[in-house]
């Protein structure tokens, strides 16, 4: 069945819970049993992204705010710019096709869109899906020059406050999930996935369909790693906090020195490591 | 320096630890710390690989068994399907740019691969890393028909027996491991790296190399959770059996059913579940 949802905003979030999309029950045979028992696993399916029906890239992804992740996606790559730059997306939740409708005048945008994948297909300057080289993406947004700070204390507590908003699911540690807080550390969006990648697209798309972006008031706070994929996602939305519950890696760590963003890592415990931009942590 | 080594193996491993290339140290301002301290970070950073000098894709990595990963990555992509397709393997560590060179007479394998990474960007059919369709994924490889069983002791051993193998920096998770068993539990080869669907590309390559594929009495035991992807380079390889410290995500699952492999989560502190085809995992 095809959703398509009206101009302003661009999406209306169907009612299921995200949560009952997101995972699956499959049969579990427990070491020293010798009956299979009921488990749940994280759903893993493959979402296509559509500009203006034409395909443009395969997703693995877990179902739920597909039109969020389409559009942060998109925005990510560089291929949405703003808002208005999209007049509707049309999800279709059976087949797992998300087609993003470019409003008029953008027509250009789309050919470029697609014919720049192609281009980096045949140049292969950047394998990382399709997506341009690392210089380039460099060049595209400006440094962070936030000059807020949040305390420590405040840092510390980013753990639970994530938690409270996750699903039992992804409690578990079962999916991914990323959360936007402001600078009080006040929750204002969170989003789950096998892919961590995939819950920062999520945001951003939220984000941007609310007219919220850039996020320069905002932290964002992910399960797992912070790999150089995340901070450039974060950099692209204009987000100057990130923070991690595991390990930054090198990239990571040299990009967020690139763009003036604040890196912290192991933020678990009540304890933390800053990478990069200490200059937004207060003591206390 | 670009590295060029000769047929028989198509590789010489360079003589410098993977470990040491693999960690880079940064500055860390520590929670409740005034100044800054080292401590390592995994390196992340792009790797070029090339099909006789065209670029073909590049691959966000950790430094260290570049040729294997690229010889891996070829073979789970399908480009690469014996070893005699290619006669050299050159490595500029320098600039992370590998030329697999291909054998004379494969010149139209080459083009063909290059030819359907611009046509999947085109159609963009599947956008994982310029993969093909899921459907076509499934159909390449024959399941896997391995008729030996291992005892559940063995498995509730491979993680001490996998970190037995592991840099120091591995084994506090600041890498992702995966690591090939015989089936009285020996290690075979072992691989690490920030992303795990490159460890075990890492595997593939230097088992392809040494002339050991398909890989029917193996298991495969990876750190982190097994995804579609993991499930499918394991399929590619003919190993029947993978094993994984955290979930399978429903598609990893869908798969290794399908694939006829034996596929586990959660094997840790002695425990496991089994998601796919229990019979290789006698009692005991």
């Amino acid at each position: 069945m095809a959703l398509s949802y009206g101009a302003h905003p661009l999406m209306t979030r169907p009612p299921i819970s995200t949560a009952s999309a997101a995972v699956r029950s499959v049969d579990v045979l427990r070491r020293g049993e010798s009956a299979a028992t009921r488990d749940e696993v994280a759903v893993e399916l493959p979402l296509e992204v559509r500009l203006n029906g034409y395909p443009f890239s395969v997703i693995m992804r877990t179902p739920g705010q597909d039109g969020d992740l389409a559009l942060g996606f998109l925005f990510a790559e560089g291929v949405v710019r703003r808002r208005d730059d999209v007049v509707r997306i049309d999800v279709d939740e059976a087949t797992g096709v998300t087609n993003v409708v470019f409003a008029r005048g953008r027509d250009e945008r789309v050919a470029d869109a697609l014919d720049q994948r192609r281009q980096v297909a045949m140049n292969a300057s950047c394998g990382l899906c399709g997506r341009r080289s690392l210089e380039t993406l460099a060049l595209e947004a400006p440094p962070c020059r936030a000059e807020w700070s949040v305390s420590s204390a405040m840092v510390g507590a980013l753990p639970n406050l994530l938690r409270s908003a996750q699903s039992a699911f992804a409690q578990t540690g079962g999916l991914h999930a990323a959360g936007l807080f402001d600078v009080d550390g006040r929750l204002e969006a969170s989003a789950e996935d096998v892919g961590r990648h995939n819950a920062v697209d999520k945001l951003l798309g939220r984000m941007l369909d609310a007219g919220r972006l850039p996020l320069a008031s905002s932290l964002l706070f992910v399960s797992g790693r912070s790999s150089f994929e995340i901070v450039q996602k974060a950099w692209m939305g204009g987000i100057p906090f990130v923070a991690a519950v595991s390990a930054p890696s090198s990239l990571a760590v040299d990009l967020a020195g690139e763009a003036g963003m604040t890196l912290l890592g192991f933020v678990r415990d009540g304890r933390f490591n800053i990478y990069a931009h200490p200059e937004r942590v207060a003591a206390g």
